[in-house]
């Protein structure tokens, strides 16, 4: 994968309107650029536009520097919001834990294979349990103890910690805390959380037991970035197992790990391929 | 189908406890039957035993009026809850519909075809929109039309009805209309619902309006029986599609369809076939 | 649904290069055509670019009747496989059965619902099993009893009534017989066919034995365009469902025949919304 | 987990006859046995009847060197064959790997969090490129350099080294050897195998690139006992992924990667738990 040439991906939403698509891809048309993927959608309700586009930089007449000051005035006469990736930038990746380990080594596995290229300069827990899990896979390993009396002033040490780092990514793979607003203002769409239920069902502690009570047929998984409201934020990607009355909490967590695993690192690819748009509390992903 | 031998159906449950599966194999294998299927679970928690036997009656050594004699004195040693079925009684089924054809269609066809081996003495409705489809199959349909003044009045002509036919089995075939407790309390576990949602999210009115405005990545559909809490009662069973940004309320819509269809199916099969326990607001379904 | 404006759609394949996209929506735009819908699609290996675009005819700059004389230069410039459509088109579906029913209820369900807007002006049987369905929708039915002599005879008379007919699609809703090359090309990637069982696995006559006796721990469904070769025809859709030891082969053939019905209907109502293009023995399907 | 009492499991199969479960459960009874789960199955075709039962060795009145003597004349009236196991016996588990890590990885995190309740005394593989993954485990690793003129002695020496260890499991974790009819004869039913395909479909090499070609809308991945003929042996369990025609060779294996450590896990636990009864080339899984 290293070898692949490099690609530009613009990710546009604006107001809907006639002429989006023309444009656009005249603007790559006409710098030498060859499409490689185009998705659009339009949300008829709300009247917006979303666009993902990837070009071949190969031959292309732009440089990549010069590519946002060309596209500036076309941005800015369809209002659009947008960004600009391009495919070799390495992502900085930082994994907050607690003590379960699984979702922490399927993450750190897919980052070994070459699945996730990223970088991983940081992990952080409020426990030590998983530090022979970082020092196996030789990566820095923070742990912050938090209780009611310290939790603010911690979180101001991490947030400390991680300017330095500007980490252009956060997954909570399984970190048993609540993260206050002030946390999450500083990275906005950037927090992806993996929430061991089919939200909205089973919001909160202990989902398993709640479904466990409740007697469901199914259980799920959920990713989605995180938001000042708990396990209300927008949601990135679902899935779900099926159990019977057979299946104890005990067993319903072990099916459901499987699930954590894949959902969350559904989210994640996603994230690092910029496949992703977020508005009005809801994703657009273009898979 | 109609030529199988005629089985019984012995569904328990009862405080767990040593020698209970002993002593009702014992009792099935001593008046020389030969069990065709046993399926036994405890819940752990609430130390519950259940169990569902099927034994073929030919060649058993008591006929089939004084089986419920014989069994008596264990099931009281043990103070089972328990019921006797024999395969070749034909359930009586009533349903309530709406305006939507689709469950209707489904399960009539499901009954044309001898999947479902019942009578359907009565089609209840709230508008006369489907009477052309209860026509189609030779189906008595009766309409009640229903607003807020009228509609503890038309229930109770609604019941007066029911205990004419004395169904075994009312299946509420996308019915819009809540149904009273008094209602309810006349058949207990013997109400199914099919609500198109994974419950417990999204519980009451226009679910799709709702997963569509949380913008979540699966829908579902819920079949469980009827009790006094909203969309509360015991899940028989639940299955979910893939939905997208694509998709529209209407498209989610279209989409549920199907999983009502089936995931309602599944539930009547279950009752059908005596295969389901109800406790604690739960189920047990020896599938 | 009836009242929708009408829209146009455009289906497009050729060789991949530079400003296909920009050709096609400035194309669009400059008749003030407002898109709706755009998908593409390039297959990297084959180097083929596909399309679907669908707008708004409302205010379109040219009528329906020039929209294929002002497109052409453009689509012959690129050497364009293509075809256009417009949405309140009804096409014209004959469908073909045999004895069992449970698929024929389930389309002419969707049909009498409005979910498939179409014309039924005729369902063919080798057997008079399903007459009393055709008549309880007022459909006319025609039974050609065939055997090894005959066949070949019938099927000239088949394809002498579709002549008259000149459907626009022909499904093959569980008809047990094989078609021949000769009937096929008369209706190229126009004859769905739905097979019981996740193709290419089992394929011919009876894939639940053949499942059965496997021990597979799913069994599935496949719909395609029905080909020269038996079950090897470019696949539109598929689905599957767990089976355990438990099941026989009487009740793999009722789990599957859920997945038979909610898999052909998906591929119908594909090929009803223009959605599909095929190449290669493969579908592009834009959902 | 370490601290559940232990329990003894029986796993019989025999021809069906009367009386049998009567039987097993009154000798489980009668010396004082809580039966923590039983389930059994008759093939109703084949005419044979599998069971397996857990009970409570607790206050159990035999101990657990006698149980294999008291329950011999049983099981020799009823020509049963059948396995004792307990609880506690730590299972001993060699895995076989080529150069991809992902399933490696998924089964040591397993282990390592106490899922997998068993002891790896050695990792083999046929490259080297895995030694790193067995290092941060702190596993042996041998390297069995392997071509078509040492093959034949490069098994005896496998096979020699095993039988020093006496596995009861041998895991191969996308071993991409073909093994041979003598090595498996000495691990009868004791070979896992995951097969990146849903059997039968695509058998042997490129399984992904077979399902490109075929244009399937869903992948898969087989776990199976491994025997004489390749891809062939008893299935444990699949499971299934949708792809569309957006999907290329390398993402179909990204996604199918997943489906491989899934599917391979619960097949391992299922056997760990004694929960697998193998006839007639296939699987009975009481889960």
């Amino acid at each position: 994968m290293a070898q692949s040439p490099v690609s530009a991906i613009l990710l546009i939403s604006c107001p809907d309107g006639p002429g989006l698509v023309a444009a656009v891809t005249d603007f790559v048309f006409s710098h030498n650029g060859n499409i490689l993927q185009l998705d659009q959608h339009v949300d008829q309700q709300e009247n917006v536009f979303f666009m993902r586009i990837e070009w071949d930089m190969t031959g292309f007449s732009l440089d990549r520097d010069t590519v946002e000051v060309a596209f500036a005035p076309l941005a800015k006469f369809y209002e659009m919001d947008w960004q600009l990736h391009f495919s070799d930038t390495r992502t900085k990746m930082v994994l907050f834990v607690s003590k379960q380990s699984h979702v922490l080594y399927d993450v750190l596995s897919r980052w070994q294979s070459g699945e996730f290229q990223v970088d991983i300069p940081l992990i952080v827990s409020n426990h030590d349990t998983l530090a022979t899990v970082a020092q196996q896979f030789d990566i820095p390993f923070r742990v912050f103890s938090i209780n009611k009396e310290n939790k603010a002033a911690v979180e101001q040490e991490q947030i400390a910690l991680l300017d330095d780092i500007q980490p252009d990514l956060i997954v909570l793979a399984r970190y048993m805390q609540i993260i206050t607003d002030d946390f999450i203002q500083h990275y906005p769409s950037q927090i992806i959380n993996i929430h061991h239920s089919f939200l909205p069902a089973f919001i909160g502690a202990r989902p398993y037991h709640q479904a466990f009570a409740r007697g469901v047929k199914i259980i799920g998984a959920t990713s989605h970035y995180v938001t000042a409201d708990l396990d209300a934020g927008p949601i990135i990607e679902q899935d779900v197992a099926r159990v019977t009355h057979k299946d104890s909490v005990r067993s319903m967590v072990r099916k459901g790990q499987d699930l954590e695993k894949t959902v969350l690192s559904r989210a994640v690819y996603y994230h690092l391929q910029h496949r992703i748009l977020v508005y009005n509390n809801k994703t657009v992903v273009f898979d």
